[in-house]
């Protein structure tokens, strides 16, 4: 059987998009499954940007209600955590019992770019968690690699998150995660 | 008839969770709503931290699958944008053709906070897209608050994404722009 994946990231805001969504395409079809990829269908011109958005949001969906599995780059993006967009993805994949796995390019886990962020500046308090020490805000601590509902919503259903320690420069380029899913996820199809 | 909407969004982590989630509780209830609450269930002690994230994360799934609608505060969250578990549960509901809410305590749209995200260091590409000159990302401008499929898989379901200028002190606890989804909700499902 032939698993549609949808492969979920932000690649498609890099400056060299056609490239890696491409590369990404082609280890898909070698690995034996078939892509179904953001950015492959030209959005014809809208009225106004807001309806650019509806239509990019569209059809992302209706990619995604045709795919039987998704892989999902939760590689930090803007921030502390991934690609917001992905993170919807995500969800919305679970939410269809479709196959999922993820994958990140940063090995720092959740906690860790959490503190990163507060420059350090955390507290422990009487509960026994640790917290921002200016705006208070729980920092995540279940050795995951970002916030629990994803990784949660991956490993739940059977699905895995690859952590790959990829090179600054690579950090939306390196494939070595995306790969290893692909295998784990076309070695599920086969059983 | 009786809907009942999950209140997704990053009170959980506030360092007065319970009050705040409380005051949203309540404020559901008033406006003759049915609330279905993340951190309304104690995990029991579980063998790992891992193991705990799992719990949260099924319990919090299992909310969702029992509610009709979702809010969701989309307000930044320790980056330019929403918390990514939030995101999560957006997409969760949306593919369950659930109705779906949100808000955002930030008036600054999406543009606007990723240009600052670079201290202004952006560049028009060749296609007029503008990006950040170092990474080369693209920022997201289709006039909406947050990533796309959060704003496009709202408003194409027929929902609403409030925008309101919290005070700073106030981001996470503002509650104007929630009960104005509450509105909007109550007034829908009344229809």
């Amino acid at each position: 059987m032939s698993i549609k994946v949808y492969l979920a990231g932000p690649e498609v805001f890099l400056r060299n998009a056609r490239e890696q969504l491409d590369r990404k395409i082609e280890l898909t079809k070698a690995a034996g499954l078939i892509p179904v990829s953001p950015g492959d269908f030209v959005i014809p011109p809208q009225p106004s940007k807001r309806q650019f958005g509806h239509a990019v949001s569209e059809i992302d969906e209706k990619m995604m209600d045709t795919a039987d599995a998704i892989i999902a780059n939760l590689t930090p993006y803007h921030g502390v955590s991934a690609d917001v967009g992905t993170c919807y993805e995500l969800g919305y994949m679970c939410a269809q019992g479709k196959l999922a796995y993820a994958y990140t390019n940063v090995a720092a886990d959740m906690r860790t770019r959490a503190v990163a962020h507060y420059g350090g500046d955390v507290v422990t308090d009487a509960t026994g968690r640790l917290r921002g020490r200016r705006d208070g805000l729980a920092v995540e601590d279940v050795d995951m690699a970002d916030n629990l509902m994803m990784q949660g919503g991956v490993e739940r259903r059977g699905g895995r998150m690859i952590i790959h320690d990829a090179a600054p420069e690579a950090l939306y380029t390196d494939t070595t995660a995306f790969e290893a899913c692909l295998r784990l996820l076309a070695e599920r199809a086969r059983s």
